[in-house]
């Protein structure tokens, strides 16, 4: 598959900024769960779903238009009447994945709107975009380039995980490790779509590493789990920040509860609100 | 395969009529449901699953029919005595195809009919169904058919989501996530069949696409991938017309009953239908 | 695969008894929990459950005496040191086979008795049992024999949908749908054994079919989806027999029931069974 | 790929071990939470999953080091200048392999402290390193060695199976079958292990089996079974042995309860006590 380092470099930070994000805002989700016992999805969490939704299909549309319109790419045209073939195909293999990632994001605003669509579409449409990403990797040709070929099997099992995952999520909604696997199949994949642009179109030029020396497998079969453990990294020291940040956040909104409680005491010595104060206050008076 | 184009057009009929079927069926029950909390299976809902069984086991006996006694079929002939060989393997392979949708109809129908057999029945029976048609096309002989082995291929991809949706369904009846996969799926597979036909036997004549050219099989691929965006604006189009028609319905019948509720109140005036009115009739007045 | 016309024939009726007694069973079983509503796993039912494992494990342990102390077997011998190779690896092969559904049939009945093992490990080995038959055919060297290995492959099919079945079993018992699949994957394993047997080793003598003619290939697969036709309807005129023998007998055992009661009241007037009479013996007085 | 019988050796005794552990505690639990009925997971139960964390992080560290640090070994570098090629890419391989139950042990002390983190992690985390060790022996480049592809396919097989049992238990915690499961993969890996060893490296020196005669494939799949019989065969007599013991010490509990009660008894004849004891030591007075 022709890859150049930007196209590559593109669609890895596609997935690891998503990755990211979620690395973030599920443990959140947990931890405030956790706190108010069985809170119901709020609307706030709804209007972050759409937000998502919404960037999610602005970066799919925004890697549709630049796989198209690059200089190299086919500029919408399918078929070259002068040649009588097909024009640019992996241009347009990157363009029906990212397609299909349009319209998962659509699918997350259209049904956390007002329309109320049945709960679990947006799951499946993600899981669908995902399948047919990795249908996409394993049906092209990739002839005689082995390499090429196992570094996309690779980036396929992390796809195909992350499908998986996604299809459960469909039947088994809000469990949080599932949304932590999920997250880290997206950083995990986004991390490989860097090592391939490095693997197969070096940014410093040059041809790309040898397809027919079998080390090199046998190296980046390692490197992938390896990247997974980064990832797995990253996931415990975004989980723990955001542990640490909404602790703080917490302690000093009880802080501002109690100066404020404080003042209210101070005015009018027996407020009706005392009753909620905590006993340290109630100890200073 | 020797495929004509004909047969591959009525196989695609075939799945693509069920598809647009419950395309409008599934939503239009989600959306009843939904008006009237946890309602019964009804009367009538099994009387269209025995409907849809009959006229599954009638398309299917048609092209058990069609596949036998058409001009280059083998007219139930099996052997032949003459060449020493099997004769039209291709025509005996569609007719056990369909021979066992014939079955998961007559399962509808049996399973929904007085003789309360155990629910799952015809889920299950739809599942071996498409199992077996997966079978058949995976474990076909294509020879040196490379581009058909790829058609093939594909479709049984198509194939198999549809039976492990069908199989999934035994255990989780009535989810309307499954059902408009499964849908979908139906669909694929019929415009599929369509897309197969015009590859290698094309309606204008002609040898079909060339099977030795690699740049096809990758264009066949994300050609899949397109159907499939074109069966989900389908699938999209035909919820959003039941869902119109759905409150259009409510709404007439709404206005209706206002009609008959404020004749009823004109005649008699303190009827003790006053009660059921809604707030404006009773307004009017 | 060296095989003998009895072997296989053998293996087939093995599966196939298993197949047709619970085929007759299960129905039994669904029809009288239908009767008298939420019934426990009785006394009798589990006197049933350990008839059968020593069923199993006896003819198990034949197969193995069998395959072990035929004349052309290896006698318990593995390695010879004469020719400096493994001895009649096939036997050996079959061997393996029946040890595993031996330890079925032990873990039935061990689970079955005073002992109160944990509910779900008589279905774990008989999915143990499957999944090893089918590793066991998988992984078996067929060399050029491709034919052989199209048909071991088929089995496979049927042996893996089996042990799938039995394992969702674990967690889902008594589910009359699963159990009905895994009697109908029975009965297709044992009569695709005897097709095995007439394919390969022709009871009439010669060499088999012919193991490079493709349409062979072909028509085998068609022949495995008849075999499961046949297998279903087996299944349904056996569930058909055991509901009407159940409805007949049920009608018998009320006609004693209703000339019993009769009796009673003739002699007691007004006895304190009359309750319970039906209304029509108590018109008749 | 180049194997040592010790490095073998030692692989196969940590997972061994690990099996036999489980094996002896596993029932254990189940027959003490089968005593006082829906105990919830102790204090005590904590601990030990801590402290078997603690092992396995240990353990897997020690092989890492092992591995890198064995005279043959790679001493941490992975390129080497001087032949420009990856240096000992399979004492690599297997310090990644050992690198993931690491991070699994310690996810099994993390989730199990006082940070409450979410149920299931643990379970996941091994399931990772399960998968991930799967994947590795997959996607080695085995080369010519066909034999040494056999065997590890077989090893992947039991791999496989023991991380999807422990997927399955990321959402059905505490089932006794599938730690029973799970246990069995384990022993059967262990074992697996020596045997890969015997194979392709004997103790005694010597090159190994022949690794182009194909009859050892068939044997060394049929050997692969008798290792679960084996396997099967340790977790019975652990469990049964497990059983008495448990039976034997709530005797002696018992016992030693009834003469404490006695004594006290004796010394203050209506001891607010007595209602506690069983009948018969009431009726000794």
């Amino acid at each position: 598959m022709p890859t150049s380092f930007l196209g590559s470099a593109l669609r890895g930070t596609f997935f690891f900024i998503f990755g990211l994000w979620w690395s973030v805002r599920y443990p959140l989700k947990y931890l405030r769960q956790k706190g108010n016992a069985e809170s119901r999805p709020s609307h706030g969490a709804q209007r972050v779903e759409i937000f998502e939704g919404a960037v999610k299909a602005f970066f799919a549309l925004a890697g549709i238009l630049v796989e198209q319109f690059v200089p190299a790419g086919p500029h919408l045209q399918l078929y070259s009447t002068k040649t009588h073939g097909w024009t640019d195909l992996a241009h347009w293999h990157y363009t029906t994945m990212y397609l299909f990632f349009l319209l998962s994001g659509i699918g997350d605003i259209v049904s956390h709107c007002r329309l109320k669509l049945p709960l679990g579409l947006d799951r499946l449409s993600l899981s669908v975009a995902l399948f047919t990403e990795g249908l996409l990797f394993c049906f092209y040709d990739y002839g005689d380039a082995l390499l090429d070929h196992h570094l996309h099997s690779l980036l396929a099992m992390a796809v195909f995980s992350g499908a998986f995952c996604a299809l459960l999520e469909v039947f088994l909604r809000d469990h949080i490790i599932l949304e932590t696997f999920r997250t880290s199949s997206f950083l995990l994949q986004g991390s490989w779509f860097w090592q391939i642009g490095f693997v197969l179109s070096p940014p410093w030029g040059g041809p790309g590493w040898d397809q027919t020396d079998r080390s090199n497998f046998t190296f980046l079969t390692m490197c992938f789990c390896w990247h997974y453990v980064g990832t797995l990294a990253v996931l415990a020291a975004n989980s723990a920040a955001s542990r640490c940040c909404n602790e703080s956040c917490q302690l000093r909104f009880q802080d501002v509860d109690v100066e404020l409680d404080c003042g209210i005491c101070r005015r009018g010595n027996k407020s009706s609100n005392s009753a909620l104060l905590p006993e340290s206050t109630l100890d200073d008076k």
